[in-house]
């Protein structure tokens, strides 16, 4: 049997009882170390599960998940995710190839940085697309994150930015998400957004959430310590909305 | 202290283990009894935590909830909401009440139904606003979750619509849900939606599950068992998308 469980966004306790009922019953541990981080270590997971747990890479996780899958078919095996499971899409192919092999499959769903916005006070009903800021060489050939910012926009919607990152060392700031969005204004000339812009950087959420609200010139320069980072741009926000927004200021 | 706690969407054993800590601390537990529900009761929770839960209504939790913030300036008191904190906005503005009166608030995050819909296969990122269908005395009047359904599709993205409920025992059924839409299109005649409208309807996601995907006619007639249930209508999918929907059929 094949457990897909959710850890959450905080540390080894983000587990549900759930889950870790889960982990303790099964034979092998596998850990998705590539779409997200926690903040605690493996090591400190393994001690909290007492049991040893094998760190799944990208390569391990897209093209030899038939590995998992086949052991999964003799024994019972964990595939532990950060955040909620179907947050990423990689996790809905596992599923999807699980339930096509025929493994029985559980998934046990946790908190994810999707909803865990909510604590920022804009609705979350009232999200548009989310959309990914990506390392790359020349910015000049992104336009995505740009166009959905103006598409949501269009029709009233907070726009969601998560931004790339490649555990254990790479995590893009929201300055330099922020540095990439001018410049692709600088580009595109669609007065989308500015040094002026009110957004909102959010660091940690779901841990110790460290949440700054303001124009894109001042949130720019303000330190917001480790990572995860994700980044919102609120459209025409209700009263109630604008009052918790300016709670971070 | 108080603690905003996310209880998930399935039982008494989807708290987190964070959660289940602070719950065995506090002196005194609500339960929140008006947005969601759980497929456990109350006794289940109890007897799970050992403790006297209160039943927290709309009344008491909007307009009384002075009282809560009152006894956790001098006790710890647990604050529990079924899914996550802040998927409704009344829990936003509990929290925000208790910032401003100075009330030490740890929000503890769980499994949202935003993200459970993750399951079905289509991708989060690309759900646009999401929507109510109320219980209403004339459907004539009511055109937000249709006005809603045009604006996401007008920019590709899905349309995730939560159905009214009203606990202990009423539930809107998600063939209601479909004839309130049919009756809508009836009226402003738009071509939003038809008889033919590809629709998925679930049920208790998070927790046991029942998905099925087909044609408006088809899905409308469909046994979804017990509540609580939404309904989502995709948008153009991608062809790993289209797979995973076409496996609800």
């Amino acid at each position: 049997m094949l457990y897909i469980i959710g850890l959450g966004l905080g540390n080894e306790k983000d587990i549900t009882v759930r889950g870790l009922e889960a982990v303790k019953n099964c034979d092998k541990i596998y850990l998705e170390s590539y779409t997200s981080i926690l903040q605690c270590s493996k090591e400190d997971l393994e001690t909290f599960y007492l049991k040893k747990i094998i760190l799944a890479d990208r390569n391990m996780s897209e093209q030899g998940f038939e590995t998992i899958l086949n052991e999964a078919k003799v024994k019972d095996v964990a595939f532990l995710v950060v955040g909620d499971p179907f947050s990423a899409t990689t996790h809905s192919t596992i599923y999807k190839e699980a339930i096509d092999e025929k493994v029985v499959v559980e998934v046990i769903n946790n908190a994810s940085i999707l909803t865990a916005v909510g604590r920022v006070g804009l609705e979350l009903y009232k999200y548009g697309k989310t959309t990914s800021i990506p390392f790359v060489d020349n910015v000049a050939n992104l336009e995505t994150p740009y166009n959905v910012l103006k598409e949501n926009q269009s029709i009233g919607l907070h726009t969601l930015f998560l931004l790339d990152l490649k555990p254990p060392s790479e995590f893009m700031t929201i300055k330099e998400a922020l540095e990439i969005l001018l410049k692709i204004e600088s580009v595109k000339l669609q007065e989308v957004i500015s040094a002026d812009t009110l957004v909102v950087g959010c660091a940690r959420l779901g841990s110790d959430n460290m949440i700054k609200s303001g124009k894109l010139k001042e949130v720019k320069e303000y330190d917001f310590g480790k990572a995860p980072f994700c980044l919102i741009i609120p459209a025409k926000m209700h009263f109630v909305e604008e009052e918790m927004v300016e709670m971070w200021s």
